[in-house]
């Protein structure tokens, strides 16, 4: 097909119900409905359609793409905020591509498990049923709008797209080429809704409209998301903060430990799996530390360490009671000297965030007992916290890592987007 | 062992920390640390100390609760309230065998699933953890406060408990029995609290405590568990109304099918999974309604009908919109004729309460799209919904009936009272 979206001619329902989310909710409700049953290769189908049309209209993309660059250069958007903004080749490349990726993945949808013959002859099991009506509330990089919509669209959702305000014309753009994918494929265009307002009460009336959506997936700053945590009456499946320690064990293989502990600090600075604070077991600390601390000074990472550290790493500026909470989400490092996996553990109950934990140990005593005990979402044996990302799981793509303990726990695949529904067959059994 | 639980000198924590909620949950939270780490043998052996603490106690637990029924009596409690707040030797032989059974069960913690390896050789699983603190709130049933905290103990979490004011008392000695059998088996007494006050801003108090309250599971009259969802920033399991319904296709049986929407409705009146509306395709209403009226009028049952309904059975009231919104939980019924299976789902999709409804039929087809596109959390073929319940799902247990749609959705046992952590285990894979 050569069929090109004309954004012009072609308003999207979103942008034309812009101020009332519940006109919004309503369809998404709607449109619900007939995603539940939608077959997978109907929703395939859309996928691969969307990635299509992604790729045909690049040029149009970028077009108003540039738009909404242009407003945000006249605001004086930060260089690291304009790069997140910008929809370039690659960027629409990597979009398409993981269009198809989700596209391939299995349907979770209507697997059943658990059966089980009850003594009367009745069968029970668990039918895996889409959520529902999801919102995803997100900051300004407009390949969130591509993502979240096609996992929520491979898990039989409908889903309301409230996006930074500084990517509407982007986010609408978008938003059309997928609502043009579903219709191809014959599924309701509905399915897939953008909020067409940067109104900031748009967000506020998303959070409490329990009657048509069920689960708002936010995902920013840990302000914002703390905010709407207090004001929701939607429940969230949110995404705190990561203050995520590696603890570095008296058994610990010194040469593992050092490349460990770098990786999990300089993978990345700014996500949520980096290495806030290190644990390092006093057996070991003057074995570990000083070439550690070399190899992240080269790095341009400041230390902030105990007293107990500071001996050793005279550099190291004093480390106070509020680094234990920081997540620095930067070039800085908290280090702390413990006597005991105990007093690791202990650190840690204290101080984390029950992000995303790791030890260093070569002990199977202590691995077991650090995997087994330590109350996080994910919980680490010899491996860097920074690998805290659903694709690295395995789960093929991921919506947030969720600091939530009900439902779902960490990286969020497409399962954490789908419930399970209790489905009986007999033939005429009786109660009582 | 012959030791016996003196009430008088023994007070429990709770009672002694009666008016604040967040000692409850400090002490609470410090529980749930060993609870989460305790043996399933620890466990079975706390539940069994208990069970026999029961039995050896019964007559002092009799004489308390006949405190609690003197001042019911006085404040002229009704005669159903006053038999469900009563202790019996019949029903504190039904506790302890309670007791014995759940720690019979296997324990559901530690368990791991979906291990893979990914492709750079480590690997990725889940792992079954407890919730961590998790608050019953219920009413003068003094069994709820044995039963939950059995089930939150088993599955190794730690409990607040919140019972109805009439039950105090003997709360707080079942309670006491609950404290001493975690003792014998050398877990943390206060793994389970009873809450010591009838003062109901301890409610308010319970389901804001974030900090210390992971998950609130609220027993009671849908006005309670509506006014709580208003309230509280703790997540709950709630249990909202069962308006469930039963569907008699055109290719139902017409034996079972009598005798299916008899047992839905007449089983017990009160239950959640009680038929509230029943369905009958036009081509099956003139050969079922008559029979199925004499029955149902036999047995007390008052009919309200559509229409078409009434063409047929004359002596049923008129129904109005308010009836299909309705959930009698009483000898009422309303019933509608419609013309397709697609009629009987519209009518669902409009007016359940997405508990529990069922598909009387012989056909295949019919029965697939039913059990397929009712989204309800339970949904039967040829059984009368009054079979919603964890111990006829084969759950072993249950908590409560999720009307949720996260986490736990229908009968909740075990597993809904416990959340999947990632383990991820590797010898030094580094990310990028």
């Amino acid at each position: 097909m050569t069929q090109h979206t004309d954004f012009s001619t072609t308003p999207s329902a979103a942008a034309s119900d812009a101020g009332d989310m519940t006109v919004l909710g309503r369809q998404a409700r709607q449109a619900a409905r007939l995603m539940r049953i939608a077959s997978g290769q109907a929703k395939a189908a859309a996928l691969r359609a969307m990635a299509r049309r992604l790729q045909e209209q690049k040029e149009q993309l970028k077009a108003v793409n540039a738009q909404d660059l242009a407003q945000a250069r006249a605001n004086r958007l930060e260089p690291a905020m304009l790069d997140r903004l910008t929809l370039s080749d690659k960027t629409i490349a990597s979009m398409a591509a993981g269009l198809l990726q989700i596209a391939d993945m299995p349907d979770p949808i209507g697997s059943l498990s658990a059966t089980t013959i009850r003594p009367n002859g009745m069968r029970v099991a668990q039918m895996r049923v889409p959520l529902g009506v999801i919102g995803i509330i997100y900051e300004s990089r407009p390949n969130v709008t591509i993502d979240a919509a096609a996992l929520c669209l491979k898990s039989g959702n409908a889903t309301i797209l409230r996006g930074g305000s500084e990517a509407l014309q982007s986010n609408i753009a978008l938003g059309a080429i997928v609502q043009h994918g579903l219709a191809d494929a014959g599924l309701p265009a509905h399915a897939v809704q953008v909020v067409g307002t940067t109104d900031r009460a748009a967000v506020g009336q998303l959070i409490t409209l329990t009657e048509y959506i069920d689960v708002i997936v936010p995902r920013g700053g840990k302000g914002l998301i703390a905010r709407l945590a207090a004001e929701a009456k939607v429940p969230l499946i949110k995404h705190l903060d990561g203050n995520c320690h590696v603890y570095l064990d008296a058994a610990a293989d010194l040469d593992k430990a050092h490349d460990i502990a770098v990786n999990a600090k300089t993978y990345r600075y700014g996500v949520c799996g980096a290495m806030e604070t290190l644990l390092v077991h006093a057996g070991i600390a003057a074995l570990i530390l000083p070439r550690l601390a070399r190899t992240l000074a080269d790095k341009g990472v400041e230390l902030r360490g105990c007293e107990r550290t500071r001996a050793i790493v005279p550099q190291a500026l004093a480390a106070t009671e509020e680094d234990w909470r920081t997540e620095y989400l930067g070039p800085i490092l908290a280090i702390r000297v413990v006597d005991s996996l105990d007093a690791a553990m202990d650190h840690i109950a204290a101080y984390s965030s029950e992000h995303t934990e790791s030890i260093v140990t070569e002990n199977l005593q202590a691995a077991n007992r650090f995997q087994r005990e330590v109350d996080s979402s994910s919980v680490y044996v010899n491996l860097p916290t920074c690998f805290a990302d659903g694709f690295e799981y395995g789960l093929g793509a991921e919506i947030g890592i969720s600091t939530n303990r009900l439902h779902a726990r960490g990286p969020v695949g497409l399962d954490g987007l789908t419930t399970m529904k209790w489905v009986l067959a007999g033939d005429g059994q009786l109660r009582g």
